[in-house]
């Protein structure tokens, strides 16, 4: 199993990763348990708001998106023991039924702990792109990342 | 059916509402879904982490408080389209399967909208709550909202 430990983590290291089909089914399920406004729900109310069409709830957008991070976590075995939260989340532009979505992700800052020698602080720039190329979300967040275990330690 | 519009939002008014459970089948769906980390699935990886037991994803709590808030907002007749974003997510503490949340909102800013003469942004701090009284969430975040329809408009 690989490890990621936040020496690892290189300011200025970007990487694209993940598909996410977004499906009707899953929208409408997501708004019908955590948003649901008209426009996230109706086809017919949808067309008279400025998204012209039945669009995903932000969180949804946000939620989509932290799949496809936690799954190329997974696969590069980051060791990431989570996040005090986010800056500047932005929902750039809608996300539709039939979008597909991956991630980019540029590595902005890190920084040892100052309260933990055991874990340091990554600050990222993550973009959800659909398939047209368009930005549909960004937001900056801090990932808790584990440091590198000194040798012999276990 | 009530209207709650831009001229409505009164900066300074605060308001408290909502009552969540979090369920452990709610907490574990929502990871087996889009956060499939161990802390957020294994009560034997949690228990090694500082959340020290199974714990909601953050974007879980983010989605349970949008719910409180459509509720509300949909109480009042508040005339939303919808939100470009949010600044400082905070996720502050852990929330708990068996948690029972609440919101807390205050009005922050207003302002008429620039661009469309039709709607207003308002500025709001909110915080999603616990049954003790401890903040486990916290962001402020950009509603747009219709302005009132002058007299004589339909």
């Amino acid at each position: 199993m690989p490890h990621y430990y936040f020496e690892d983590c290189v300011v200025g290291e970007s990487r694209s990763f993940g598909q996410y089909e977004v499906t009707r089914e899953s929208v409408l399920a997501f708004a019908r348990q955590f948003d649901p406004q008209p426009f996230h729900l109706d086809d017919e109310v949808a067309a008279k708001t400025p998204f012209g069409r039945l669009a995903a709830s932000g969180w949804h957008t946000c939620a989509m998106t932290m799949r496809m991070m936690v799954e190329h976590w997974t696969a590069i075995g980051l060791e990431s023991l989570g996040s005090p939260g986010l800056e500047d989340l932005r929902w750039l532009k809608p996300v539709y039924p039939g979008d597909i979505l991956h991630v980019h992700y540029e590595c902005l800052d890190r920084r040892p702990s100052l309260s933990r020698p055991d874990i340091g602080l990554v600050k990222g720039a993550w973009r959800t792109v659909n398939q047209d190329d368009v930005t549909v979300c960004s937001f900056t967040a801090t990932t808790m990342v584990r440091r590198r275990p000194a040798p012999g330690r276990t």
